[in-house]
């Protein structure tokens, strides 16, 4: 069987603008792959509603998941929640549960619960909450879709929560071969292994470093069998290569 | 004058799988937003002919400029130049200028010039070839899509050969406003300096750091005037600001 699918979509001008780096869609890169979920497409997008929702009804549609990350705070800016609810036609509006986390954790701080912070209690008919362990204001998910904050430190803290409730499939496998020659005199051999192993993806990163220039290939895959044969194909036909 | 428009298109399953994590998002958006053109949005694909070619198109055809970044190296996994030129309907071979190039960087080098490495001359028709200064394989413009390698390094050198020659907007404008109050606080009055000011974007950054926590609010337009007034505003209204 085929592994699930996915697709991630980061919103904000912050990361469009270069001011911000983003750091979200790395580590949901690296999360998905331990659990055998592949994500397909990433996109970027500005605080900007039809952009928005634009991308999120193309990417719940084309992929088993859409994952994402920021505009859920109490700014003006923060209005993924009512485009994700637009998007599906759902209707949104300040929720009793949302509500009730929220005005615990002003409690515990002595901080007054304003309008603006009650912007984070807007959840969407239907959807289920996502914990958030470092500031309280939930994240949730509607159908296939997952909606978590920007902020790193609270976004990963929502991944985690997230993941183990998705069915992935077989865990990928993957093994390096580095051989210190060009990309160019390994591309053939290369080309000829990865026609002969259409189950596998054979990555090719060429490297330099302190003086010695070369070729890591990465051989994935969810047959640990298969991927170790052509690393062994590889090391066979490039002597020297580790 | 709206300022010119751009998209970028990101391409390698090693981005997707979370092995690397991307440099040259962030590079572009910066150098973009120095020369006044505004990157709308962004997509990461993998190397999947039918997903690059699709990509292309939505993104050209939407923007002003679309950047590639990845897939034009020699192994059988770079295939931009031939999605790019697929998707313009334009013919693409191995081109005699392109060739001149690696031949001479090769024969300096004393290495071989075989067929993997002549991958990289192929240069769709009708396209102007992009200065390469670290390792002679050039990247292309084609019409309003500039097509660079992926290594960060090349990337960089690429784009700032490319950027000279397109004609920005009004470079964009910007000023930081420290204020050690939350979010929830802050997002009220920042509303209606939003409303009043629909020339800038106002941009709200929660921070913490040893201990103190407060918001960032980054105020940006292309009329500097304007954005000054903005900061000096938001300073009157939060005393202690900075």
């Amino acid at each position: 069987m085929p592994n699930p699918t996915a697709a991630m979509l980061v919103i904000g001008d912050e990361i469009l603008s270069g001011r911000t780096r983003d750091a979200n869609m790395y580590h949901l890169a690296g999360e998905l792959t331990k659990v055998g979920i592949d994500l397909c497409e990433v996109r970027v997008v500005s605080d900007d509603r039809a952009a928005i929702m634009a991308a999120v009804n193309a990417l719940r549609s084309a992929f088993d998941h859409l994952f994402t990350s920021g505009g859920i705070g109490p700014t003006h800016d923060d209005i993924t929640a009512d485009c994700v609810a637009a998007a599906f036609g759902a209707q949104i509006d300040v929720r009793a549960d949302a509500r009730a986390i929220l005005a615990a954790h002003y409690a515990r701080a002595g901080t007054e619960i304003n309008d603006a912070r009650l912007r984070m209690a807007r959840i969407p008919d239907g959807a289920v909450l996502i914990d958030n362990p470092i500031s309280a204001a939930p994240g949730f998910t509607l159908e296939n879709v997952h909606v978590m904050a920007g902020v790193p430190a609270i976004f990963q803290a929502m991944v985690a929560s997230v993941l183990p409730k998705l069915s992935g499939g077989a865990p990928l496998v993957s093994e390096s071969v580095r051989i210190e020659r060009g990309e160019g005199d390994v591309a053939g051999p290369l080309a000829a292994l990865a026609a002969a192993h259409s189950e596998l993806s054979l990555g090719s990163y060429p490297f330099s470093q302190n003086g010695i220039y070369g070729t890591n290939i990465v051989v994935r895959g969810s047959d640990a069998e298969s991927v170790a044969a052509v690393a062994r194909d590889l090391r066979a036909q490039f002597p020297g290569a580790i």
